[in-house]
């Protein structure tokens, strides 16, 4: 399909969307009553929830993705062998995406949107409590798709949803070229272990603020209460904060005053307690936990070593910051912490693919294979290589 | 470590291969005594065998890739966003890469070299037949690096060759960021089986050669040759031939001629049966066997729309070729056919690490995530975002 057809059967889905309002709505009225019945927690019923504002969102989203660039067929590289082949190097379509997700019924047209738009087929698997939700959605960009050309299955919704789904379709490895799981951490371990196909994953984000002796006192709390209090359930947000010896105590009275109206949870090293009235004694698993909360870690540090050291023991190598006014200790701290991003005197919630500039994002992942940090259209692509010769033969 | 280091620790593992060559000769007779006496077929005991001239060209080899440019480092990618945050994407080692391989013990150091040469730790698992062989090599590896500061353990062989072992290492996610299985069927399936982390692997190579009808016949028939025959056990070796109706009974004349002197047994359909004395009736399996051997499969198809469907359908992804005098036929057969290196009017044999200028090669990918093709230094790394800002947070 060209760009454009791609992108005409997108505003469809968007239409598709808009004009089965009533009965999406209707359907995830249904999951939403099934929801409180089976007493599920108000966040996961309000994470559940459609509304008229929201589904509005969702077709908005789509035409916004219809107004990206297209990544396939563009010509990442292009070069001459010495007997004359033209080699080019080019981004295609993966094929079949997988994506097995939870609860947010939005995941089903976000992922098959950004999936379409890379010339994907797109298998989905919501979860139980969304049943109603996403397949009335499915439902509304499959017809809506279909009046501008798009093709039946290219976007599926499986209509089962216990966990032996969940194992069957990651051993079918002859059909699917790559699972995407999307959810908690159950959820991602079972994906992992059952799947014979590449898996792209987000496990936790254990993100850290590592202060430098030479950091702006401001800038460094400024960039830690951003980073904890903007989202504290975003896992980007930042977990724990590692701060230089030299100079710790008058920053902890800093980070202390812009910290206190937010009411963030501390739990300190001893150098911490001593000098933080009401913070809490951080046990060794602190170091390693992710909290989604409004709690933070701190850790007073001998230097720039072991801070790298604890942040590639204790970390999850997503998003790890430094701030520093020294731009050759910054410099080794990028190079060195072994994370996805690595920034400098910059807040963690940056690490984003609307904050990137990508335009879209399916996940940010943890993995180091194919994609690693924000996932954007480029990274649902693969490439191939389109050789020509006039007869060349091998000598 | 810069790449100068790197280089000199290259250069090092080469002299001590050639320092140790006594001994390693010694233990690759034990093995291939064992081999003998186990009853092992002749070209198996050929793969197993190292004598002075093969180890001479082990030692070259470390010597060669010390002198191919590093990865590791290159900035793919810089951009500055509206907030004046600087963004950088650079390349970096994956980490630790698991190789589980089969008899022939070259592979310890290949593997081993090119990925410390882009900054990764190996763990290597090789088979039982060449257990004394790699030992060998694996510690003359060592102990040569070691003199220019090969960190100690930085390339490990595994002692242990049981099949459990590779399930035990396929678990290890903790510890292996990838493993890359290089050998049989077998060894893959069960690697893909049990892998936790990423598996970069390489199956069949069912690769055809498409005679369109306004081929060459001439060409046609020599990329046919120099395809089936210049080494039929390679997996880019082709194997099935599709050649458009009209003008195909002209072709098979031409074809005949230049395979006779080469003894290729035919399996052909009706149509290639009619023509071709002493040709054989392909099955419905010949469409999708890897014969690896002097055999070649023949079909008459109806035109491009059939042979690209028929690539698609029992092709394995690899290597596919169009031999035509029309461009527009050639580029649609190109983008069409999916499969990780597809040629216009040259032998399918290019697809190589060497013959696409990459200066080494651990393999060839037939998956579609991170690396497909030819896989070179450059796919034995990742990639990190770099962020400067100047205090720069989330709104």
């Amino acid at each position: 399909m060209t760009t454009a057809q791609k992108n005409d059967i997108l505003r469809a889905m968007a239409v598709g969307v808009r004009e089965q309002r009533d009965s999406i709505l209707a359907a995830n009225a249904k999951d939403v009553a099934a929801a409180e019945e089976k007493g599920l927690s108000k966040p996961m019923v309000d994470r559940l929830r459609l509304d008229p504002k929201s589904l509005e969102g969702i077709a908005a989203a789509i035409e916004q993705v219809a107004e990206l660039p297209d990544p396939v067929g563009e010509v990442l590289g292009k070069w001459t062998r010495p007997n004359g082949l033209a080699m080019q190097k080019v981004r295609v379509p993966i094929g079949v995406i997988g994506i097995i997700y939870e609860s947010r019924p939005n995941v089903t047209s976000d992922a098959a949107i950004l999936c379409f738009k890379t010339g994907n087929a797109t298998i989905l698997r919501g979860g139980s409590e969304a049943i109603h939700s996403n397949t009335a959605l499915a439902a509304a960009l499959q017809a809506g798709g279909e009046k501008a050309g798009l093709p039946q299955d290219s976007i599926q919704l499986i209509p089962f949803t216990d966990r032996e789904s969940v194992d069957h379709l990651a051993k079918m490895d002859r059909y699917l070229d790559l699972i995407i799981p999307r959810g908690g951490k159950g959820l991602i371990e079972r994906v992992v272990q059952a799947a014979r196909m590449p898996v792209i994953k987000h496990y936790d984000g254990v993100c850290h603020v590592y202060v430098h002796h030479t950091a702006s006192h401001e800038m460094a709390a400024n960039l830690i209460l951003n980073g904890k209090c903007q989202k504290p359930s975003a896992c980007n947000a930042v977990e724990t904060v590692l701060v230089d010896r030299e100079g710790a105590e008058d920053f902890y009275a800093t980070l202390r005053e812009v910290l206190r109206p937010s009411g963030v949870e501390v739990r300190g090293d001893a150098g911490v307690l001593a000098v933080w009235p009401g913070a809490k004694p951080a046990t060794e698993e602190d170091w390693s936990t992710e909290y989604l909360d409004q709690i933070l870690s701190i850790k007073t540090v001998s230097g720039t070593d072991e801070a790298i050291q604890h942040i590639n023991t204790y970390g999850s190598h997503h998003t790890d910051v430094i701030v520093s006014e020294d731009a050759t200790v910054a410099a080794r701290f990028q190079h060195e912490v072994d994370s996805a991003v690595v920034l400098w005197n910059a807040s963690t919630r940056f690490n984003d693919g609307g904050e990137f500039g990508f335009g879209a994002e399916i996940g940010i992942s943890t993995d180091k294979l194919h994609a690693r940090g924000p996932m954007g259209l480029a990274e649902l692509c693969s490439y191939k290589y389109l050789v020509n010769g006039n007869g060349q033969v091998r000598l």
